[in-house]
């Protein structure tokens, strides 16, 4: 089989091996996805796949490398004065058109938290990402002071945590949830009432 | 090695051997997780830990049996009056001493939602009766409209989505996420207002 000569030859090829780890690995775990099943399914020997990934965690990290990169650039596509909330939900109904990438991220970041994996620090960090832009979107949409007396930081780690249990409800039992309206449930309930002063 | 003798001895093993599971799932994933590797942390061999449970499978079904079992005696001590949200709010504090059993329903919950896994249709039923149940909960606490306008059910989603997102974060980072004080905080969010009929 013929390596791939040109740039774009070889940036295409990683992409088409890194949408194919994603799918592996939704359907096996990150235990379970073999460098030998990514490369089966892309039509490459598993020496032909390492010419691209050397190691299962070099392709580890380009698939949580692809992902962030989605959910940037769906933000982005909304230019910085829209991002704030809205664009969480759209991320959210966007998603709810690829169970597939959600399936993968579901069952890494479960996966990420037992002894030494390797995507502890990635997630940890993603998290604390996640929590700070979250705040900064919250005091932009509703100021200091949320319902409940919420600060925009201690609502925003209950936002990121909406985001994922309900990918995992969803994920189990499409039917019974609906992950974009339960998602825009929730921005109704830090917005719904505008909290007063004691 | 010596079977036991007595039903008690028996039920004593059994017991030690669910908690070793946990704690080997916890640290490996379920799939990471081997029968050998449970029989050794309780000085079994294999053969001898087959004799109790014998599958990998009917001892992961132990496992979340014992889970539910765990959190359904911290409800009861409560007595039916006490149940709804507060009986919540004392699990998620108690589930924040143990954190290796969370770690384990984290990774499992996460594995679940790959092709064919065992624990996929338990984790499906758990969560229709989560639902169920905090929907009643909520019910009994605010009446049927919650802030935002939300039902006791379309609330439930997102009750049982936050307790298993903030799972995920405290677990990566404890010193930056308060569990228990997030989920207070959402009780809060549902309970702070009394919504207006419009």
């Amino acid at each position: 089989m013929a390596v791939p000569r040109t740039r774009s030859d070889r940036e295409g090829r990683r992409a088409e091996i890194i949408q194919a780890a994603t799918e592996v690995i939704a359907e096996r775990g990150y235990r379970g996805a073999t460098l030998a099943a990514v490369a089966e399914r892309v039509g490459l020997t598993q020496q032909g796949l390492m010419h691209h990934f050397p190691t299962k965690e070099a392709l580890l990290v380009a698939v949580l490398d692809a992902r962030d990169q989605w959910d940037t650039a769906s933000a982005a596509l909304r230019g910085p004065q829209a991002w704030p909330l809205d664009v969480l939900a759209d991320l959210v109904e966007y998603n709810a058109t690829r169970p597939g990438i959600v399936q993968a991220f579901t069952v890494l970041v479960g996966d990420s938290v037992t002894e030494g994996h390797p995507a502890q620090a990635h997630f940890r960090e993603r998290y604390a990402r996640v929590r700070a832009g979250g705040a900064d979107a919250l005091r932009a949409a509703h100021g200091e002071r949320l319902p409940g007396g919420l600060t925009p930081e201690r609502a925003a780690t209950l936002l990121a945590a909406v985001m994922d249990g309900l990918q995992i409800q969803w994920l189990l039992d499409p039917e019974a949830v609906d992950m974009p309206g339960a998602f825009r449930d929730f921005l109704g309930l830090l917005g719904s009432v505008t909290a007063t002063e004691p």
